[in-house]
């Protein structure tokens, strides 16, 4: 299941290296986009505003790494030209990167939520968001560890995951509509837990397409719009990760 | 204004002529999805569900049209090693298309609210949706508008636009609030418009993103994450449009 992504076959060492800081880079900004979510989620779960603060003046890192690693994969296109897996690698960073962006700024709405005060009543609303974090958290964690490893069959776990996240979301939006109708004046702050709600939902969204972008670039197939049956068969159809053209 | 993207430079005319062909998709994927946006606001406004049906069994032309594109760029990159300002445009239109996928998305959002049965009460929730709608609706138009015609003094028009609509989208979503407090039995149905206008606020956030790629085209320059004033800068800073390397 280890790759070295093939850079070894790379006749220029430059080039390898090149690579390989640009992936190490996405590495490391994932870190990061983890490390905020899991904050916002702390911050929530313990009332913790100062967490929550700590979460929202750290986002431009986050966007400064997907500046700066899009720069990068421009560069190595315009350079090195690359072909077939090379390309889909910087291909899958390319959208790989963008979505992390785009969690980041999910889980710094989360830790907006958490800088609000709630009162003891209202903190049941805040817990009921736990079981939706923690599994979310997760799924950014294990794709994560799918796309350093390029690891085709831990993407198409996380993909099959967020059928579950988004059942939970679905069952959490019940219940918090339903403490609505129970206290009309609780629905501000109930609305602020269902945008975390539905932030986390995304987040789980776009776990799932990270997922994607790693069986596009191991199988050299693109699976964004095809069931999760075919998404099986794309990555089951064969006992090796290889990808498909090189 | 009008600009022909440098294609006339090329010497080999068939790049010129992929070049095209690939930028005239994306025309029609934008035409695509503006209809969609279209459609579901007046289905939307006038409780038409077969409308509305039709938005949702379109979706996967939309999708067909992102697969193809990116499908198009790649082969490009991978055969025609494009730089300076055509691997700026391969690499724009690589991101206009994810977000109008997107919008597609949030258009199907809409439409599947509009195929749900409001009483004569309930009808004015979805009223109050007509105006953030025809003005992201207007600003989607002008920015593929922008886009057809790489031109940068509209996409900073749209790009500024965005802020009125986040303010009615807040309006909008104060003013649903107030109506679940007074009668909380009506409360899912609320939900359902609310998170309409959300999807309307998130449009307005890609035809944002969609400025910045055109930006990033003509000027060289990221303006994802920089501010108002800086983008404005960028913008102005030079009387031509003449990408900033070729």
């Amino acid at each position: 299941m280890d790759a070295n992504l093939n850079t070894s076959k790379h006749i220029s060492g430059k080039f390898n290296e090149e690579l390989e800081a640009v992936r190490n880079k996405v590495l490391s900004m994932g870190g990061l986009v983890e490390q905020q979510l899991h904050n916002a989620l702390m911050a929530i779960e313990n009332s913790d505003q100062e967490l929550a603060e700590r979460v929202l003046s750290s986002d431009h890192r986050v966007n400064d790494f997907e500046v700066q690693i899009d720069e990068a994969c421009i560069q190595i296109i315009a350079k090195r030209q690359p072909a077939a897996s090379d390309l889909r690698l910087v291909i899958a960073i390319f959208r790989t990167i963008a979505d992390l962006e785009r969690i980041g700024d999910e889980a710094e709405r989360i830790a907006r939520v958490a800088k609000e005060s709630f009162n003891k009543d209202q903190q049941q609303f805040l817990i009921s968001l736990e079981n939706l974090g923690s599994q979310v958290l997760a799924m950014l964690h294990k794709v994560l560890d799918a796309f350093a490893r390029m690891d085709i069959e831990a993407a198409l776990e996380v993909h099959q995951q967020d059928a579950q996240a988004d059942r939970q979301y679905e069952a959490l939006t019940r219940q918090l509509m339903t403490y609505m109708m129970e206290d009309p004046r609780g629905i501000p702050k109930v609305m602020d837990v269902l945008w975390s709600a539905r932030s986390l939902e995304r987040i789980g969204d776009r776990c799932q397409n990270i997922a994607e972008y790693i069986v596009f670039f191991a199988k050299g197939k693109d699976v964004r719009h095809v069931s999760p049956e075919s998404m099986e068969r794309t990555v089951k159809g064969s006992a090796s990760n290889k990808p498909a053209s090189d």
